[in-house]
C-alpha cells in the first residue's frame, strides 16, 4: 500500500487539538474559512499521494550527481516540482502582496507533513525556499523584497541557507567567509559546506541567504551578517543576468536523503546583497532557520506516519504464526507484540504531530499580532517539536524495520530508506543536542514565565474534562505537576552546565506532557471511544510513565560527567 | 582513530564480572589456563585491528557480487579469511579431536566481538561456521563429523543456516522445501530466501544446513529435518566431488551488510545427509541458531564499541562552542551533553558486553558437564543477550551519528555504515520480537525456577558488597526486588497473549539490571574509584531508573491492545 496523506488527522487536531479556529478569526487569516483550508489540505493530499509518492524511491535509486559543475537531481523531480509549482504549494503562506496565498503557516506546516512523508528529499526543497521567504519578509528591505520575493513565492526561484563551514558547525560564530562592500553591493568569498539543495536544474534561480563577515567585524557571532547571493545575477528590474562567482565544488555521498544535492558551495568574490543590518546576520538566519526547524520536526513526523502506515500494511498482510486472540484476521497484526508495536508508532506519531501543530499555531497567532507571548510560546516550542519531531522520525522507522523483518532490511520494500533518510532530521538546522540546550538555555532565559503560562494551560483544560474523564485527567495532571518540578529546577539553576546535562531528558519529557495534553483532548473529543481513544489510553498507559524517569534525570546535574579525568570520560578502550 | 579491540575490558570481565576464573578449572577446559587464554585474546585483538578494520569500509564500498552464478565477495576479503585461517581463528572453539583448539566458547565469544567490531561482514561468515560446528558436534554422526568437522574448523569450508523461505519467516513451520531419501543420501528441492554467506569464493565448499520436509512428515515445526547439504559434493573419503545441485539465484540489496551476501538459494535435487533425527530437524537446528543468537547479540556490542570509539575520538578533536566547565581539552568532549552521551553509551556498552560474557560462560559451564542448570541459565540468558547486545548497537551506533553531526551523516566517516550495518543483528537469527517471546514463553516454562535462581545470585553477591558501597547496593536490590515481582508476574500468568504484550519491556527491565549487577562488580573491583566507578555511577543514575517503567508495561497485559477493532488497531490515515 502506497502513501496515503493523513489528511483526516490534520483535520482532526485543527478542530480538536489545537486553537486553529481561533487563528482564522483573527484579522490577518480573516480570507482562510474553515472549509477552504479543509479543500487545501485536501489538495495537497491529493497531489503527495498520487504526484509525489513515486519520487521517493526515485531519488534514492538516482541520486542527485555534479556533472560538469552542474547539480542533476533525480531526472524526475522536474516533474514533481512542477506540480508543486503549478499547484502554488511553495508560496501558500507567503503574503499576497508578492504572490503568495497568505495562508496560516499552520496549514503550510500540515501540506509540508503530506509533501515530506510522499517524497522528503523533494519536500526539503520547498521547505527551505519557504523559511527563505519568512526571513527576507522580516528582514529584508523593500526593494530586495520586491526583486525576490515574487520570484520564490512562485517557485520559479529557489532558496537555500549557507552557515556551515569545515570549522564551524554548531559554533556559526567560527565561520571565516567574508564579505567586502563596493559599488552598493557586496563581494563574498568563502567556502561552505553540507549546503542542501545548493543547486537544482529544473529552477531559474537558486537564491543563497550566505552568513559572512565584513571587514572589521567583531569575532565571534556577534561580527556575522547576511547576505542574499543569487546563482545567476539580478538587474535591478528582475532579469536574469549572467552566472555570478558561486561554484558547487562537490556533494557528499550521505546516509539518506540521495534525492537532495548536499553541497561544498565556493564563493569567489560573489555579488550580494546585505539583508538586514551590518553584524546583525544572525538575528536574521534565526528567522529562516526557527522556520526550518519546525519545518524540520515535521518532516519527522512525515517519514514517521509513511513508516508507521507501511509497517501496518505489512502487518495486516503477513501471516506468520498462530495469533493467540480469536477473531482477528490470522496475520501477524493480531500478535500483542506487533499490535503493540504498531500502536506505539501511531500514539507517537499523533503526540509529535499535535506538538509541530501547536508550535506553528503559535507563530500564526504572533503573525497575526495576537501578543509577545506568542511568538514566545512559539519560540519555546520550535526546539521541542524539532527534537521530538526528528527523534519520532527515527524511533518509528526504526520499528517499521524490524516489524518487517527480512523484509524491512531488504532496501526494496522503503523502510530501511525510510530511516535512512529521517536520520538527517536529527542533525540539520542544529543538532538535537543544540535543541536541548536551546530550550533549557536561551527559552528558560525568562525565568520560565512562557513555559510556565503554557503549563498552566494544561492544568486549565484538563480540569474542564475532569468531571467526564476523571482516571487520564488525574493522570495528566500528576504529570504536568512532576514536570513543573523539573521546569522549576531548570529555570532556578543558575549553573548553566547543570541544566545543559540534563537538558535532553528535559526536552523529551516535555513533549511526553505536551503529547499526553493532546491525547486528552483527543480522547475527550471523541467521548472517550473508537480508536483514537484506544491510541490515548495506549499512550498514557505505555509511553507518558517514562516521563518521571525523564525528570529525574532532568535535574540530576553534571556532577558525575565530570568526575573521572576530564579528558577521558570513562574506560579508556584497549 | 581506528578501532581499537577492546581486549582490557575482557579481561576485567573475565577476572571481575564473570566467573570465568571456574570455567578454567574445570575438566574440560584444564588446557585453558588464565594466561593463556589472555595471550589468545591479544592476539585475536591484534588480528582484528591491524588486519581486518580496513576490511570494514572496503565491503560497504565494493559490495559482495553475483557474476554468472557465482558470488564474489568483497576483493580485499579473501585476505582477511587466509589470516583468521592461518590464525585457527575460526575452529578455537571446536574440540580437538577435530582440529579445533577446544578454547572455551567465552573466549571465542570475547575474540568475536573484536573481528566484527574490526569488520562484521566478515565476522558473520566466522560465527556461521562456528555455529554449525556446534550443531554438527552435537547432533551428526561420527561418520559426518569426520567428514565435516575437521574441514569446518580449520576454516577451509565454511557454513551456512538455511531455514528461511518466503512464506516462512519467523514461523518456521511453514516452510516447503523437500527431501527425499534414496541410495542412503537425502535429495533436497526447494527455495530458501535471505541465507547469509552462502557462497564465497576464498573457501574450498560451502556447507549449508538446511530444514526440509521428509515425505509424509506431520504438518507445522514437528515434521521438520535437518540436511548437511554442501555446494561441492564430498566422497566417502573426504575428497572433494562435483557441484551439488544448489544454485544462487540472487542477491539482496540490503541497508547494510554489504560486505556479506545475502541469497535466495535453490536446491534442485540436491544431495544432502540426514543431520540428527527425521522430523526432529528444529532441535539440531536450535543448538546452531542458539550458538548464532549469542554471536548476533556479541556483533550488537562489537558495532556500538566501534561507534563509542569512534565519537569518542571524535569529540577529542573536534572544536566546536566554548566548555562552561574550565580545565578540560577545549574540544566538544568538554561539553555536558556530548560528554553524557558518550559515557551513556560506555555504560551500555559495558553492561551488554557483561550479558553476552554470562550467557557465554553460562554454555561453557553447560559444556563442561557443571550441571544442568548452566544449559538453563544459557537457555535464559541468549535471548536478552541477542536482543539487548542487538539493541545496543543500534542504539549506540544512533548516539554516534548524532554526536558527530553533518560527519556523522555523511558516509565516508563510518558512523553511518555502523547503523546500517547492525540494524540486522536486531533482525536475524530470529527478530528481537520473537527473543522476548522466547523469553517469557518458553524460558519461563519452568515456572520461573532459573530466572529466580538467577536473581538469588544477584542478591547474595550484593550483600557480600554491602558494607563497603551500601548506596549502589541498596539500589541494586530495590531493582531487582522490582523486578523480581514482574517476573512472578510473568511466570504466574497463564494468558500466554497478556505475557507477549509485555515482552518486549520484560526484556530490557531484565538487561538492565543484569548489567547493573555487572556494573557494581566492576565499582566494587576497582574499590568506588576511577573511570569504570564513573561509568558505573552514571548508569546506576541514567540508566538503571527506566527499569522500573519497563516493570510496569511488563505487566500491563493486552487489554488496551485489543480494544479496538482488531483488524484496524488505532487510528484509520485518512
Amino acid at each position: 500500500m502506497a502513501y496515503r496523506a493523513p489528511v483526516a488527522d490534520y483535520r482532526f487536531i485543527f478542530r480538536n487539538v489545537v486553537d486553529f479556529q481561533r487563528v482564522i478569526r483573527t484579522e490577518r487569516f480573516e480570507d482562510a474559512d474553515f472549509d477552504t483550508c479543509e479543500e487545501v489540505l485536501e489538495a495537497a493530499g491529493d497531489i503527495a499521494s498520487n504526484v509525489l509518492v513515486p519520487m521517493q524511491r526515485h531519488g534514492d535509486l538516482e541520486p542527485a550527481r555534479l556533472e560538469n559543475g552542474v547539480v542533476r537531481p533525480p531526472p524526475r523531480y522536474a516533474e514533481g516540482y512542477d506540480a508543486l509549482v503549478k499547484g502554488g504549494w511553495v508560496g501558500m503562506a507567503a503574503s499576497p502582496e508578492f504572490g503568495g496565498s497568505g495562508l496560516p503557516g499552520s496549514i503550510q506546516n500540515a501540506v509540508n507533513e503530506f509533501l515530506n512523508g510522499a517524497c522528503i528529499s523533494l519536500g526539503l526543497n520547498v521547505l527551505l525556499t519557504q523559511a527563505q521567504i519568512e526571513a527576507l519578509s522580516a528582514h529584508a528591505d523593500e526593494n530586495l523584497k520586491k526583486l525576490f520575493l515574487p520570484k520564490l513565492a512562485s517557485g520559479e526561484w529557489c532558496g537555500t541557507m549557507n552557515m556551515t563551514e569545515p570549522q564551524a558547525g554548531s559554533d556559526v560564530g567560527l565561520l571565516t567567509t567574508k564579505a567586502v562592500e563596493g559599488g552598493g553591493r557586496y563581494r563574498i568569498t568563502g567556502q561552505k559546506i553540507l549546503i542542501s539543495w545548493a543547486d537544482a536544474d529544473f529552477v531559474e534561480n537558486v537564491c543563497h541567504l550566505v552568513l559572512a563577515r565584513l571587514p572589521d567585524a567583531p569575532s565571534g557571532s556577534k561580527g556575522i551578517s547576511l547576505f542574499l547571493v543569487p546563482k545567476r545575477l539580478v538587474g535591478e528590474d528582475g532579469t536574469l543576468g549572467p552566472a555570478n562567482a558561486v561554484r558547487i565544488v562537490s556533494l557528499e555521498r550521505k546516509l539518506g536523503l540521495h534525492g537532495s544535492p548536499t553541497a561544498a558551495v565556493q564563493f569567489d568574490g560573489a555579488e550580494g546583497w546585505l539583508v538586514g543590518q551590518p553584524n546583525g546576520g544572525l538575528r536574521a538566519m534565526f528567522t529562516m532557520m526557527n522556520g526550518a526547524r519546525l519545518g524540520v520536526g515535521t518532516q519527522g513526523v512525515a517519514i514517521a506516519e509513511a513508516a508507521a502506515q507501511m509497517a501496518e500494511a505489512f502487518a495486516a498482510e503477513r501471516v506468520q504464526g498462530r495469533p493467540l486472540r480469536p477473531g482477528g484476521t490470522g496475520t501477524v497484526i493480531d500478535h500483542a507484540d506487533v499490535r503493540r508495536s504498531l500502536m506505539l508508532m501511531k500514539a507517537q506519531v499523533f503526540a509529535a504531530r499535535s506538538i509541530c501543530a501547536s508550535c506553528a499555531i503559535a507563530s500564526d497567532f504572533a503573525a497575526a499580532g495576537q501578543g509577545e507571548c506568542w511568538s514566545e510560546r512559539a519560540a519555546l516550542l520550535t526546539p521541542v517539536a524539532k527534537c521530538f519531531g526528528s527523534d519520532t522520525g527515527v524511533e518509528v522507522a526504526l520499528r517499521g524495520i524490524q516489524l518487517q523483518g527480512g523484509s524491512g532490511y531488504v532496501e526494496d520494500s522503503g523502510a530501511a530508506q525510510f530511516l535512512r533518510d529521517v536520520m538527517v532530521t536529527t542533525i540539520y538546522e542544529g543538532t538535537n543536542g543544540i535543541q536541548a540546550m536551546d530550550l533549557v538555555g536561551r527559552k528558560l532565559a525568562d525565568g520560565g514565565r512562557t513555559l510556565t503560562a503554557m503549563l498552566d494551560e494544561i492544568n486549565t483544560s484538563a480540569r474542564e474534562r475532569e468531571r467526564s474523564f476523571p482516571e487520564l485527567v488525574r493522570r495528566l495532571m500528576q504529570a504536568k505537576t512532576r514536570f513543573a518540578q523539573s521546569a522549576e529546577w531548570m529555570a532556578g539553576q543558575s549553573d548553566l552546565n547543570a541544566r545543559f546535562a540534563g537538558s535532553r531528558p528535559f526536552l523529551r519529557a516535555l513533549a511526553l506532557l505536551l503529547g499526553a495534553d493532546s491525547h486528552l483532548r483527543a480522547f475527550t473529543a471523541v467521548e472517550g471511544s473508537g480508536p483514537r481513544a484506544t491510541l490515548a489510553q495506549v499512550y498514557f498507559k505505555r509511553i507518558l510513565p517514562g516521563m518521571t524517569v525523564l525528570c529525574e534525570e532532568a535535574e540530576a546535574g553534571d556532577g558525575d560527567l565530570y568526575s573521572g579525568d576530564p579528558d577521558q570520560p570513562g574506560v579508556p578502550a584497549t
